[in-house]
């Protein structure tokens, strides 16, 4: 309890605990409030589970990471002073919330922060796979540009922009929330002017006139909700997947949607690896049904190695998971957790609490 | 001229060369045209020289490639039959247009039809110089995916869009004309709120109140023309090179211009590799200067080799100048291109001529 520096000041009454260093810029934030009793896991690793488990009894809240997991005896070892729990990631699948419910403990986490981040990152994508940019950057790093001899059609790629050659270009949307809205808004300057998109049978219409209202939001020719995968597929110029993992999505990319999809269109996967099935799309893009592939998530990450199929594929571009990775969407999910765990210690509202009353009992 | 097959048929009675088989589904339009006398480069590389010399004599128009050196020689060469001068490219430093000018002989060209493609890559390499791309793409390549531990800020690139903790984005550009504005309408979605350029004085204005025009144009909240390069630098978050090469722009981006711009801003570079100093660029991204620079162009390519400073630096992604590189665009190229060929022989007016007013002598 090293960094419990002033637990004789009789103001500081409430102990909390934060698994991971959120730098310069966030940990003032905890620092200057004088009513906290501060202790910082110290390294710059994952917390380590023995020393979490000696450090939480009796805090009153805990700031974790998506690597620290929440359960039973995370919960027990706190004991009844514990009063929020504020998680430094739109995802909880490391919090038991079951059993922060039963205990009346609150969850703070930092969703819609990083809806500009991965939305950039989805027009990268789209992008990079259809211009060919892995294999053009590989051809410069390796030191290949100065033999290469130019041909008319040489390097070419599929342009996502409309052109005289093509003046109808439509996107396709799996799951058409913020990101995907926020992704279809960056599009439609590049001439994007039909859009085709499935989401949960569950998910309700904005309204009975949504597909009209969004045309006039986005300023496109046709907005048209589906509810057939083999239509998304067969439609789309490019398909962004943009809905959440778990079981009810698994594979729901395999290979009978991308055998329906244009031999011209690329696939973009930001959300989940566990959406789309990678053998499938590996020989999709290998033997040439699609063009190409875009990649923040593969399913196993991190363990994806140099000769994954998808990694081999020249036409597949695959990134480490860096959807949120801008220092201002970081800092601002760092700040937004630590706001989120001083207000839920000091008993007051937080800006971003994850609804738990599905999960008490009546 | 094994490909001249029906020089014996009177109605084709215009010889025509082409130094590049430009596919199936452009040849056709020559191949049809039961007016010329075709002759096409057999080989799918430059054209021979020693070939071309051989095969123009007589001939009523030419189709060129970058590669195609059109001078005296090549003119004399022609004789008085020759019309038309069709290249596929928009720029023509490898013709002489002085001898055209003096000759009457007419210059078709494929210019506009490349600014959607140009400006598409625009927008790809400021997202991945801004996201780290090279790097993070490196990473999976290499198998390091596996190993590698989370922290709060790895991996973090800076964000192109405007975010709560940057909400003012601004965007220069160094030159101001068609793919510029293509590549600025693109990025408004993205919260881009300030644009600041810098166009060659002789350029003239659009109109007194272009700025105002353009604020409305884009839907921006300013935009500001400088004839002063520091303060380009000095206000963008990314600056975008979108100028002509030549003697009058060599080395406009230096050390002092580099030194001026703000550590976290971006270089984009789509236009001519002689613009930046390339020795400046890549100490200046080393050293932390500016975040990174997307480059499809380098000085002295494609002779750019694997030790070459600007490939080593990780957040400089060099690409081998596939700005146009779309089936789309360059179909579109290769069938105006042969438009203006076929339009020229006939005595027609080209789609796209350059004006060679300027060469002729009073």
């Amino acid at each position: 309890m090293a960094n419990n520096i002033q637990s004789s000041d009789p103001v500081r009454r409430h102990k909390v605990v934060v698994c991971r260093d959120l730098g310069p810029d966030v940990m003032p934030l905890l620092r200057e409030r004088r009513e906290l009793e501060l202790i910082v896991w110290p390294e710059d690793k994952f917390c380590d589970r023995k020393w979490l488990l000696e450090n939480i009894p009796g805090c009153s809240g805990v700031l974790v990471m998506l690597s620290d997991i929440v359960n039973e005896e995370f919960l027990d070892t706190c004991g009844p002073s514990l009063k929020v729990v504020s998680t430094m990631s739109v995802g909880y699948d490391h919090v038991k919330l079951p059993a922060l419910a039963q205990r009346g403990i609150k969850l703070g986490y930092t969703p819609d922060v990083l809806t500009d981040a991965v939305a950039d990152l989805s027009v990268m994508l789209a992008l990079m796979a259809s211009r060919n940019a892995k294999q053009t950057l590989s051809v410069v790093q390796n030191g290949e540009w100065p033999s290469f001899s130019w041909a008319p059609f040489a390097f070419c790629g599929r342009q996502i922009s409309s052109s005289s050659q093509k003046r109808t270009i439509t996107v396709g949307f799996l799951g058409f929330g913020r990101i995907a809205k926020a992704t279809l808004a960056r599009l439609v300057p590049f001439g994007i002017n039909h859009v085709i998109f499935l989401s949960s049978p569950k998910s309700k219409r904005d309204s009975p006139n949504e597909c009209a209202e969004f045309e006039r939001q986005f300023g496109v020719k046709s907005v048209r909700r589906t509810a057939d995968l083999q239509e998304l597929a067969r439609e789309s110029d490019i398909v962004f997947v943009l809905a959440p993992g778990g079981p009810s999505t698994h594979h729901i990319i395999d290979e009978y949607f991308l055998r329906a999809m244009k031999p011209t269109a690329v696939l973009v996967n930001p959300s989940r690896g566990t959406l789309v099935d990678s053998d499938a799309l590996a020989k999709a893009v290998h033997e040439g049904w699609i063009w190409g592939a875009g990649l923040d998530v593969v399913e196993g990450e991190p363990n994806v190695t140099a000769d994954h199929p998808l990694v081999k594929e020249p036409r597949c571009v695959v990134l480490p998971h860096v959807g949120s990775a801008t220092f201002e969407t970081r800092l601002e999910m760092a700040s937004l957790a630590a706001r989120n765990l001083i207000a839920g210690v000091l008993g007051e509202e937080l800006e971003h609490e994850l609804g738990l009353q599905s999960y008490t009992s009546p």
